[in-house]
C-alpha cells in the first residue's frame, strides 16, 4: 500500500520504519526536507522525504503523526485536494507542553481533534489509533506480554476501519476494539493524562492496557 | 474498621453491603434517612442508615460514594469537624448528565474533583480510588478474570494509601498501582469519558483496564 506519514518525530519514525519494513511504499512528509534529511536519527532509515504536500498526493492512506498543537497546519500543507477521499489514520493528541509538564488539553470533553479534523476535510475518511500508546508500542505490540493487550480504533467509516484494522494486523495486533464513530476520539485523547501519569509512576512508555472483558 | 458509605446511589449501596459481609461496621449516611429505609433496593441488606452528619461522626474511614455534581453538598452536609483527620475514599466522578448522555466534565485537565475536595478540607486525607470502574468489579475483582487487572491509588498521604491498599486487599485486588499524589485523580477522572464509551461498544459494565507492564 502507498502510506505516507505525516511528521517525522519519533511517532511518525517508527510508524515509517516498521511500514516500510513489512513491504509497503512510504513517503514522509517534513516541513524542511533538506533539514529532515540532514537530521541524524535519519541516518538509520533512509525513508522517501518529501513535503507534506508532496508525501500525500499519490497515498492511499495518509498517517498524521504530527504533534497536535500543528496538526491543522500539517494537514493544509497537505492539501485539501489531496487529502480528499483518503483514509487518514489520525494519531494525534490535543495537548499543549508550551506551559510545563503536564500539559494541558487544548480540545477536550465535548469535542476531540479527530473530529475537528473531520469537519474541516468532510471527505477524507479519518480513523482515529494508536494515540493511546508509545511508538515502539505501536508498531510492535508482540514485544510486551506477548501482544496481549488492546488497540482502538474509531471513525464513521467501516470500510476504512477495516482498511486500518488490516493494518494493526499486519503490525501483529490481534486485540482490536472498534468504538464506533468518531465521537469516541473524545475518550480517546482524553486518556492521555492517565497515560502520561502511568509513564511518570512506571518510568518507561513500555506500557499499555488491556481490556479485560 | 468503622466505615462511612456516603451515598445511596448503586455504588454506596455495593461498597456498603460488600465491606459489611467482611465485617466492618458500616453506617450509610443519606439526605433522607426515612425516605431511603423505605425504598425497595435496601430490603435485602438493612445497613445502619444515617444522616451524613451521623454517619461520619464515628467512622475511621468516609467513602464518598455521592454523585460528583453533589459531591460538595455531601461533604458539607457531612461537617468538616467529622471528616478532620480522617480518610476520605473518593470515588467521585464530576461528570454531568444534565444535557443528556454523554456527560460533560465539570472538572477536568488542569483539576480534578479529588483536588477540590482536598483543597476544601486540608485535614482530610483524601484518597482517591474506585472511580475507574462499576460497582460490581470495584468490591469483587476476581469475578472478572480471576482478578487480573488493575485498580488505581492516589493521593499525598501514604499511610492513608496503605490503609485503602489493604481495604482493596481484602476485597480481592492484587493489582494496586499506586499513582503518588493526588494530582494523579486528574488522570484517573478523565478516564471516564473512555470507559463510558467502552460500556456502550460492549453493552456492559463487567469490564476494566489491566495496566500490562
Amino acid at each position: 500500500m502507498r502510506i505516507a506519514i505525516l511528521g517525522t518525530g519519533t511517532v511518525g519514525r517508527t510508524l515509517a520504519g516498521r511500514l516500510a519494513g513489512l513491504g509497503h511504499e512510504v513517503s514522509v512528509g517534513t516541513r524542511d526536507v533538506e533539514g529532515t534529511r540532514a537530521r541524524a536519527e535519519w541516518t538509520y532509515a533512509a525513508p522517501q522525504l518529501a513535503s507534506f504536500a508532496d508525501a500525500t498526493a499519490d497515498a492511499e492512506v495518509v498517517v498524521n503523526a504530527s504533534g497536535g498543537t500543528v496538526t491543522m497546519d500539517v494537514l493544509a500543507a497537505a492539501g485539501e485536494d489531496h487529502l480528499a477521499g483518503k483514509i487518514l489514520v489520525d494519531v494525534s493528541n490535543p495537548l499543549d507542553f508550551s506551559a510545563g509538564f503536564p500539559p494541558t488539553m487544548f480540545v477536550k470533553d465535548t469535542d476531540s481533534l479527530a473530529e475537528q479534523i473531520q469537519a474541516a476535510y468532510p471527505l477524507t475518511r479519518v480513523v482515529k489509533t494508536f494515540n493511546t500508546m508509545s511508538a515502539d508500542i505501536m508498531v510492535d505490540p508482540l514485544s510486551l506480554a506477548g501482544g496481549d493487550h488492546t488497540i482502538f480504533v474509531a471513525g464513521g467509516d467501516a470500510h476504512a476501519k477495516t482498511t486500518v484494522t488490516g493494518l494493526l494486523r499486519e503490525f501483529g495486533w490481534t486485540d482490536v476494539l472498534d468504538l464506533g464513530d468518531l465521537q469516541a476520539a473524545r475518550g480517546l485523547e482524553m486518556w492521555l493524562p492517565l497515560w502520561l501519569r502511568l509513564y511518570g509512576t512506571l518510568g518507561t512508555g513500555s506500557f499499555n492496557i488491556k481490556v479485560v472483558r
